[in-house]
This record gives structure tokens, C-alpha cells and sequence, in this order.
């Protein structure tokens, strides 16, 4: 969309349209239009293989997924960070791994699940046994189930990876398929039981709108090397305890 | 000790000691006599810079800690084993790190502690916070103290370690000033609480005569990333309750 020239006048003579307009110019040659064609957005000319701001109808934007219902009206500066945890960004598959690249709204999840990812087992109940098979499967692996309980559905995911190299670890974490406003009222235990040892973990569940790759960056979940795997396991195989309750 | 030359003849007639004499050689050149001189000790001479069993005079030996009150007595190959867990092994100073080489008695590992580690705190109570400062400092650090409950002493430590290179890691685990067997009528639980968060370790307490080092070798022990500490810590410091109790 590109301004009217007629607005240009006008810009000239205002301060504060000034010093907004400028504000692009520290950062170099522009990546391209970032936040896509709400209200107030940007408007942009290539000039020699830059790309300057000419004019902005209004610095007050609406947030991207406006058509999807937000009603925010921000700041450009501020609408990346919103956009990245806006309510109404819709859900992708929250499988482990990018394989899927299935996205729709909240209602859509389970019955994408159930349709596209039959394999997942569902079991019922706030107290149940996770049982990750054959963890000495070489590489990264994920393990994948579901928990119902309290009228919601909760993914448990059980990762093997190498976040750092040469280092293989699990990181076990439970997601509710739900808005992140509705994993607050829940918590969940996970729980590593073995010979005189136990390892427990207990925190609020992921909203499958962060997903499991967040989770896993910042270790907030639970986290354990293969020794400690090995403490735990029996035969290869890991039982994790998972115990959902309402806040 | 050498063997007396008069017991060559007699040792050439039976067959079952030349198997015993030539179960060294298969280790190439030997790394010296490990045993020390018990009863029964291996006895070498050095011919050309390689070391040859000549005779052995009984194959069950005793313990290297038999002047010690160790009344075991061994096969050869059973006693390198034998002598690591030995409880008759003189007892390393508990501090981690081998900066204090000091070695004793059971009973003398406190007095030498309150003698010579005074600025290590010690509280009193089943249930305590080891609050562990500024643990950001960089490099390998350790925080160490002491708690005193049902008559013991128990050594609290927490390390901070690159055990895998690039990947600092914290380990923390309580030890038993005592013996593997009294170690055993004990439980402990460390436990970080941070905002809708906990993890928390339960398991027995090492005796001193394993040392911090083994339980970190085999993760055996709380362990976290600096990430998850920073999850917990509160300005750099880090509280970790324990509670100790009997089994």
C-alpha cells in the first residue's frame, strides 16, 4: 500500500511524524514489511536497494491477527512481541518436531490429533504412568501421549536430544490444549521413582500456543541426563508418574 | 619382599600356581605392585625394565587394610574391588576438591573438619536452607556445609562444574559422615522452589568414603543447568532446602 503523495505536506510540518518516520534508519537496510497489512501499517518505497518509510497514517497498529479477533491496537514497536504470544495466533500442530504443518484454531487441535496423529495413545485420569519405551534408541526421539482429566486434554511429551553437543539429555514436559490463561489453573507433577531415588519436577503446564521447543530452551521442564535415565529405567524402558491437578 | 629362590623348585612341579604366575603377563608391562603387603602380597623382581611375578606363596590374600581391622581375605583379582569399598580404608578429608590431603579415622573426619575447614557453617535440624551465593561466579565452584540432626553429621554440597565441556552444570547431593551401612538408615530431599516451580531429588545419602566425585560421575545426585538455577535463584543466590529423615 503505498501513501498518497498528498499526505507528504502535511507530515513535513509535524515533529513528532518526523522523528517516527526516522526511526527505521538506524537499523540499516530493512529485512522487508515484518508485520503484514493492518490498520496504520507501514508504507515503504525501495529507493537503490533500500528501503525508507515515507509516511505512517497512524504509529497505533492493529495487531496482525485482527481479522482473527484481537482487538489491540499497539504500537509498531511493540507489535512483534505481541504477535508472538497474541491469543489469537493460531495454533499449530503441537507434535514434537516440524513435521506437521497443520495450523487452526484452538477447537481444531483434538480433532486434528485424533484424525492425523492416530498413533497418539489417550489415557484417562488426573494420576497416570507415561511409559517411554526403548530409551536407548539412538539420535533424537521423541515420546508423545495424551492425558484427559478435568475436561481437558494435556499432551505429555518426553524429548531425547543434544542441546549441547556430545551431551544427550530428556526433557519431559506436559502442555494443555488450551489458551495459556487456562494453564494457569492447573499444575502438573512429574515423577521419576527407582531404588531409593526420586526425581520430581512440579510446574504450571505449557500452553500448546508456546509449544515444546520453548520449554526445552530455557529447561523449564524436567531435565535429565541418560545416567540418570539409566537410574530410573528398567530394561530400557522409563516410567514417568504424571499427576495433574487444578489450581 | 623377595621371594626366597628355594621356593622356584616347587612352584615349577604345580601346574595350578604357573597358571597364577602367568596371569600377569598378558598385562604387558606392569604398573608397579598395587596391593601393598599383605598377607600372601605378590611378590616381583624387575627384570629389564618389565616386572615378572615370581611367586606367589598363597592365592587368597588379605586385605590391603588388614593392619586396618579388615579380616577378609581375597583372591588377587578380587582385591583391587575389594579395597575401594573397603570400610577399613582410611577415611580422605570430605571436602571437594583435592586441596586438603589430610586422611584418618571415621572418628577423627569431624574434629579435623571443625579443626581445620573452620569457615564451614554448620545448622542444626532435620529440615534447613543451604543458601548458596552468588552463583554466577564463573569457573568450577563449590558451596559446602553442614547439618547436624539424629546424632549425625551430614556434609551438604553443591558444585558447579563443566562435567560435559561448554555446558556448565550444577550437582548437588548430601553425604553421611559416616559409613556406607549407617548411611543407609537415611533419606534426604533437596528441594528448589521458585515461582510455580519445584524440583526436587530424594535418595540416600552417600557416605564420605564415596565422596562428592563418584556421585557426580554417575549424576547420582541433583543435578540442573544453569538455566533451571536461574529459574529458581533469587539476585544469585540459591536457596535449596534439605530435609533430612530416617528410614
Amino acid at each position: 500500500m503505498l501513501c498518497p503523495a498528498s499526505c507528504l505536506p502535511l507530515l513535513r510540518e509535524m515533529a513528532q511524524w518526523r522523528c517516527l518516520l526516522g526511526w527505521h534508519r538506524h537499523h540499516g537496510v530493512s529485512t522487508g514489511v515484518t508485520a503484514g497489512a493492518g490498520l496504520g501499517s507501514e508504507v515503504r518505497v525501495v529507493v537503490g536497494g533500500t528501503t525508507r518509510p515515507i509516511c505512517r497514517t497512524n504509529p497505533q497498529q492493529g495487531s496482525k491477527y485482527a481479522s482473527a479477533g484481537c482487538l489491540l491496537s499497539l504500537h509498531h514497536s511493540e507489535k512483534p512481541e505481541h504477535e508472538e504470544v497474541c491469543e489469537f495466533r493460531p495454533y499449530t500442530c503441537p507434535c514434537p518436531g516440524a513435521s506437521c504443518k497443520w495450523q487452526g484454531s484452538l477447537e481444531a487441535v483434538m480433532p486434528h490429533l485424533m484424525h492425523a496423529h492416530k498413533s497418539i495413545t489417550t489415557l484417562q485420569g488426573e494420576d497416570i504412568v507415561f511409559l517411554a519405551t526403548d530409551i536407548n534408541l539412538p539420535g533424537a526421539v521423541d515420546w508423545v501421549m495424551m492425558q484427559s482429566c478435568f475436561g481437558h486434554h494435556f499432551m505429555l511429551v518426553l524429548e531425547k536430544q543434544e542441546k549441547y553437543e556430545g551431551h544427550q539429555q530428556f526433557f519431559a514436559v506436559v502442555l494443555l490444549i488450551g489458551t495459556r490463561k487456562q494453564a494457569e489453573n492447573f499444575a502438573y507433577r512429574l515423577e521419576l521413582n527407582g531404588n531409593r531415588r526420586r526425581l520430581t519436577w512440579e510446574a504450571t503446564p505449557r500452553s500448546i500456543h508456546d509449544g515444546v521447543a520453548a520449554a526445552i530452551m530455557n529447561s523449564d521442564c524436567l531435565v535429565f541426563d541418560t545416567s540418570i535415565a539409566h537410574l530410573f529405567a528398567d530394561n530400557g524402558n522409563l516410567g514417568i508418574n504424571v499427576t495433574i491437578s487444578m489450581c
